[in-house]
């Protein structure tokens, strides 16, 4: 059934060398109005307040970092138009090398102009007649350039494997991990890590319950395809689980929770008024599912990953006013 | 002129201890973004993640726990709608003591269920028809209560000095300290501390334009009294300055910059996006003066005090829609 694994806690270990004194080593918060809600105890893991606003900037670093030089050198692209693409800008502006993203022609302007500030170049494609993919793969092709995946990449998933290393070092055992599931690369990482630390410790993944592709996979035993989800949580809009992430997260994975949209705001806002911490709706998923079903996690000591934060204040005031 | 000063660095120092392990020791938090919009080195101390989500909880503490014991175990009493009432509720119970807080009748529930949560007794009045500081004073006299004043008092000045304290060790030198003002006592406290540390900073502070009592009363050398300012900085709705902390900032305060309630959205937007925190408008006041006067502040090491994150979810949604 699928691909051998090769993401270990050694490569793990391997990333976070690379990612010391380069990623942020983000705050683990704690609440006492959190743990009264959900009757657990919670540790946060912010990585919104991550470089880039996201745990994406681990992966992107830890595989250009991995590169051979001679490869590298001749810079790296991705296809993407949220948290991927500034991670990949940043990291290869670290590395003193070029990044092309490609991105559909009608992103933000906020996104373009972040990544772009990053130093990236970046090249627009129409998302209704033309594929990311097709052109991405083309150009890197052509231009020698290497392409680094969002999530289906050992050395991708053993960077965001970093976040649960350093969230059981500041906080201690942990009986449960609960991470938010697009691809499935961070709950990958972060379960391989946690369970070499901690080989009790149950895995919990959070997807919204219009995009469970992760979940329907599950249960099935098999990759499966979903249609594009309507759903506020854009940075979980994977249609499938990846190839390499599924094979690890098929034999790690205790439990998926499914969250809606309301869910995901009701912990926005809980994250914003009682935290102070803003966060962007796929970023708070897993604080929704914490909320969605305490009984999973009543009387226990839960690591909670808050992803992401990149949301524009207008489109947070949007969410809100519903 | 006025009071005798009897704020000392030494004074602070006390407070310090006091509120070592019980106040958080809020992060320094940097930007390299809001480094080259304000074309300054910023180092914002986040006091929106204090206890109470804001940096009143340090002189109410520091004030109790200044009461010789036969007077702070008869309980404290005070008079506020806003973070003041909170942080005497807190730093009451976390002396084993009653508060009583007296609060208008049409008070937000939010704000009134948060001070019941730390099990004060609210009283309530009616704020067209009753005087609070009659009602208040009467209740203490009565029942034998200490009033802690909002901010005309030496201990909470001293208490809210150790903001600098924390600020100047960690960020190192500064040239600048920059604070909202809004009865005072957080400037005259930081100023104190701040010019003991470092003698030759410079101590700016940040008014609404709409309320701008304190930049009056030092322009004439006398407190000046206003009418009710109409600014969505709430907690900066002092009429005049204190008499106390007048006395004090009269002799060390180099500048006022005033903002209007645009700069101060602005502001908070760019918190919000760039640093993932979340502040309320009085909070932010600092921050819009940086970027409204960047002149007095470019090429300088600047200290921001962000002073508070007490905004509901809906309300923020409300500013940002204008």
């Amino acid at each position: 059934m699928g691909a051998d694994v090769e993401l270990t806690i050694d490569r793990v270990r391997t990333a976070a060398d690379r990612l010391a004194g380069v990623a942020h080593r983000t705050p683990v918060v704690t609440s006492r109005a959190l743990d009264e809600l959900a009757g657990a105890t919670v540790f946060l893991k912010a990585e919104n307040l991550q470089r880039i606003g996201a745990f994406k900037f681990r992966g992107a670093y830890n595989k250009i970092a991995s590169l051979p030089q001679s490869l590298r050198e001749r810079g790296v692209l991705a296809w993407s138009s949220g948290n991927h693409a500034q991670a990949v800008a940043l990291a290869a502006r670290l590395h003193g090398i070029s990044a092309t993203i490609v991105m559909p022609h009608d992103s933000p302007a906020i996104k373009v102009s972040a990544t772009l500030g990053y130093g990236a170049e970046i090249v627009k494609y129409d998302r209704f007649s033309e594929s990311r993919e097709e052109i991405g793969s083309a150009l890197a092709r052509d231009k020698g350039y290497t392409v680094v995946p969002p999530y289906d990449d050992w050395d991708v998933m053993a960077g965001q494997g970093t976040v649960a290393l350093e969230l059981i070092e500041d906080a201690g055992p942990l009986d449960v991990i609960l991470a938010p599931v697009g691809g499935g690369g961070l709950i990958a990482g972060c379960g391989v890590a946690a369970r070499a630390l901690l080989p009790d410790i149950t895995i919990v993944g959070a997807e919204p319950a219009a995009g469970d592709d992760t979940a329907r996979s599950l249960a099935s035993g098999e990759r499966v395809r979903i249609p594009v989800p309507r759903t506020i949580a854009d940075g979980q809009g994977a249609t499938e689980p990846g190839e390499l992430t599924f094979a690890v997260n098929r034999r790690q994975i205790d439990d998926i929770v499914l969250v809606d949209d309301a869910a995901i705001v009701a912990a926005m806002t809980l994250l914003f008024e009682r935290l102070k911490l803003v966060v962007e709706p796929s970023g708070a998923s897993a604080v929704a599912a914490l909320l969605t079903r305490p009984e999973l996690f009543a009387g226990k000591r839960v690591g909670v990953i808050i992803s992401g934060g990149n949301i524009g204040a207008a489109q947070f005031a949007n969410l809100i006013a519903g």
